[in-house]
């Protein structure tokens, strides 16, 4: 590890924070709120340690892959650290571990929390909330990047930390320039998510709820501001404005992209794009039958499973209908549909589905080639051939995956005793930052009731999804910490 | 598909079950059981057709890889339906599908049962019942090789044949003539076999009930003529010698024969072995804390963890403890077991130990080549190095097995209307061919309950499991049905 280069990019991206931060304060200031001064003594800290450790960037800028992967796990726990004081400080969550869970949870955007009322937390303090999913979804450092000058930082190493940071088995450069890659698309995420939240005030939420709920949306994070989640509205229009915009924002950006600069042809015809839609409009389809039996109307059944299915194939996690009491066939759906995902390149969790698809292909090679060993076969992927070490790298992934999911599942069971479907699920909704599971963290439920090191782990396992899994795991590494 | 080739090999192996089935209709003879003449129409007319359709060896032999999967898939249902006929015929079993879902759960190991009463059962029938586990361990057709004329089958085809339902990545050819392994195996196998019926003898089990247990033991089948299972005999010193042989007959039978054969230093450096036996330790260890405060003494929590660890890691399915009822933490390890299987070259299930080596070992692999992606990282297994084929189908094979495992469980899911945890288990426990799972089809429950589709579907992931996968999706490919 070049460790001086380290606590310089350390103190650059923790100048971002604090610049991010001025957002929830200035709230605060609005809404003449006491707890904002959490705000202002935690951007004046960031500033200050920006400033003493950031000022000079090192001669020696080096930095192998590896530290590229530990600079983004220890980037994301750093941010977590002081993105949660605020609430720390100014009370309004008292324990150290469930304001850090929580902050994890949001940028993570995974959406699972540790509070009971929602409603009662401070107005600066609930924007700060959803803001947290807004800015993970995209990637934190991605946004570094796109704000940073361009000369800053060399092209090669922001490859590393962007490829780290970004969901899918591989990064789409949309444009040759890194830099201008991210301003694309931040400015494709900062348009979607203004006109939800117009088409939210259209239907008669709320100003501040709009803002919140669209930037939570946003990032497929799903904290709501309310109680009751999105049901607390009773409004089947904003339910259907969610639900298409959770469908929206799971989509590969990459479509958009090549829509605004009118290859429509090419967009539509992505595979990734249409196994999404088929998969969700299947689930939608057979959970509608399964459930019908429990609604008065088949449209109250299609718009509930609609936004079940959505929400939790966007990883997004918002809810409506309680899927805890659902039946067996629609749960295991939703369960699958967690480890499923949305797709790369978009601001979801789970495996994503471009990853799916490349599994589902390669299975079937396999099976051709075990009958007939003497063939070649070879895979294509929207039009391409792809590369052996893609498909290496994705079937591993797929086993590291399942390993890590596993031994997150031992750890949970051997702390809690809860029982096997909330241990399965609150491991499940974490790890592929989901953010509500069955049983005790079922929608209506929540994660208050885990104990410290639970929460300790589960923030571990929302930051190792997130991040698919090698940022993380490099941090356990000893050579990682080697100095170079 | 060359038909006339599979009629012929078809009838010589339906001609082995009918020489198979004159022990279990000799028993019905000594006991006078009026059931036993359902054992002689279906030996007659099994040595019937077989005279028939397997007179005259077809003069093109040649089968494709293919063709060698489907033959074996195809051998197994016949082998099950002609199998399940004297339960059927003679009333002792009345509905069909449910004679055929015990015989499927007898000849592939599982051990899963529709029987609410088994003691009601006749003496021929039980016998029958226990013999299907033990032929089903070794391999039906590796036996039919083991008793044919060495001219009869090419070497090459036979290799396909019994690659494909040999357990585990890769098939050990003991000697290099695959009749003589064959007929070593089936010597090491009828070897422990007596000395496990012996031991059961001296610790006071009856002849018939010693007879019928090791025979189920020995294939991991776990097939108790007891409603109680072997907790019914109230022994530890029972239940020890049935945990030791349960873990035997989970070791690879290389080990045996490097044994045997005065090679006992290359058989204790088996790797396979070891982190075979370290996860049993393991497990065994966890289980007896996570137990204890359920035990009067230590002595009886270790007894009944290690036995019920040894009984899904075998994937036997002898009952003592009922861990149903047994806290999260030891229900999460026994289920991830059930995955895990024994060894490879073994009677087990599962996806056996020396596959989850390979995964692991490719998976640590694969992020030390994401950290250093310009360096070379090659995997060595048992002391040599795994060749690059292997992995990439050892990986696959993984997917591959989630995959269809996913399915079974949708297809359940979609049927049953049963809580999440039996859908869950019910297809893990036949996939990986232990026998209970939990919650209805708990160590004290059963399969009876299920309607007749799922009985179905349940005796396809048996088959599919037990086979290792390809012989059974071979049947569902159009181009295996071609006339060649």
């Amino acid at each position: 590890m070049n460790y001086r280069m380290l606590i310089y990019v350390m103190g650059r991206i923790l100048r971002a924070e604090g610049l991010l931060m001025i957002f929830p304060f200035i709230i605060s200031l609005i809404y003449g709120e006491k707890s904002g001064f959490a705000f202002a003594v935690v951007i004046i800290s960031l500033l200050l340690i920006s400033t003493i450790i950031s000022t000079n960037p090192p001669e020696k800028s080096f930095m192998r892959p590896k530290d590229g992967f530990a600079a983004v796990g220890i980037a994301w726990l750093l941010l977590s650290f002081f993105g949660c004081l605020p609430f720390y400080i100014s009370g309004q969550i008292p324990s150290f571990i469930d304001a850090f869970f929580e902050t994890v949870s949001g940028f993570t955007t995974t959406g699972s929390s540790i509070l009971t009322e929602v409603e009662s937390l401070d107005r600066g303090m609930t924007f700060w909330r959803c803001f947290t999913n807004w800015t993970g979804g995209m990637g934190i450092l991605v946004f570094v990047l796109a704000i940073l000058p361009q000369s800053d930082m060399k092209s090669t190493r922001m490859m590393h930390i962007m490829r780290a940071e970004s969901p899918g088995p591989t990064v789409g450069k949309l444009v040759p320039k890194l830099k201008q890659t991210a301003t694309i698309m931040y400015a494709i995420y900062i348009v979607l998510t203004t006109i939800e939240f117009i088409l939210l005030l259209i239907g008669g939420m709320p100003f501040f709820d709009s803002l919140c709920h669209s930037l939570a949306n946003a990032g497929t994070g799903g904290f709501s501001i309310k109680n009751a989640g999105i049901a607390a509205y009773g409004s089947p229009y904003i339910e259907i404005v969610i639900t298409v915009f959770m469908i929206l924002f799971s989509v590969n950006f990459n479509v958009f992209y090549l829509i605004i600069t009118g290859n429509i042809l090419r967009a539509i015809k992505s595979e990734e794009l249409w196994a999404f839609l088929g998969i969700i409009a299947f689930s939608i389809a057979t959970i509608t039958i399964n459930v019908s039996s429990m609604y008065e109307s088949i449209g109250d059944a299609i718009r509930d499973s609609a936004f079940s299915v959505a929400t939790v194939m966007s990883t997004t996690g918002f809810a409506t209908a309680d899927f805890d009491k659902w039946p067996t066939f629609s749960q295991v759906i939703l369960v699958i549909l967690m480890f499923v995902g949305g797709c790369a390149g978009s601001t979801c969790g789970g495996l994503k589905i471009s990853r799916i698809i490349l599994l589902i292909k390669n299975g079937l090679r396999e099976i051709k080639y075990i009958f007939q060993p003497n063939s070649v076969y070879s895979i294509r992927f929207e039009g391409k051939p792809v590369e052996k070490d893609t498909v290496r790298s994705v079937t591993n992934y797929f086993f590291i995956y399942i390993a890590l999911f596993t031994i997150f599942l031992v750890a949970i069971s051997a702390i809690e005793s809860v029982d096997i479907i909330t241990a399965f699920t609150s491991v499940a909704a974490t790890f592929n930052n989901i953010g509500p599971g069955l049983s005790i963290v079922g929608p209506t439920g929540n994660f208050s009731s885990f104990s410290p090191l639970s929460k300790f782990i589960f923030s571990l396992a929302m930051l190792t999804g997130r991040l698919e899994l090698f940022p993380i795991i490099t941090l356990f590494a000893p050579s990682t910490w080697k100095k170079v």
